[in-house]
């Protein structure tokens, strides 16, 4: 877990590239603040609610909701 | 509040298309799942925690990153 759960930033380095789509849960997006100068994104696993940083100047977290929607048509 | 404490899904319509980003303290996008067909993407605003439903077909939603990251500077 790269999650400290007290302090300015909830992530404690840049965080993973990719994750497989399919494999989260949610994401949580958090804007930068005066508590944490940067943007940081946070995505839950469906397996075992397990808690990655990921990169936000990733590719994959640019398009995040864009490869996420077209997942969709898997569930059909 | 379009968000309904129980129930299959978090949003109750399809949310809006747009919401300033310097208004938003963070996002949460859950991806389908066997208890909500369609993805939901709700915003949580900095000035009240009031927690608004975003569009996820919409443009804004979908570049959501990108737009929050070109927001970066500004707080230098």
């Amino acid at each position: 877990l790269v999650i400290s759960s007290r302090g300015r930033c909830h992530c404690m380095d840049a965080g993973v590239k990719f994750i497989p789509p399919k494999q989260i849960e949610k994401i949580e997006v958090y804007s930068p603040s005066q508590s944490c100068p940067h943007m940081e994104i946070i995505a839950t696993l469906k397996e075992n609610g397990e808690q990655k940083c990921l990169n936000p100047e990733s590719k994959f977290a640019k398009n995040f909701i864009k490869n996420a929607q077209k997942q969709k048509r898997s569930l059909g």
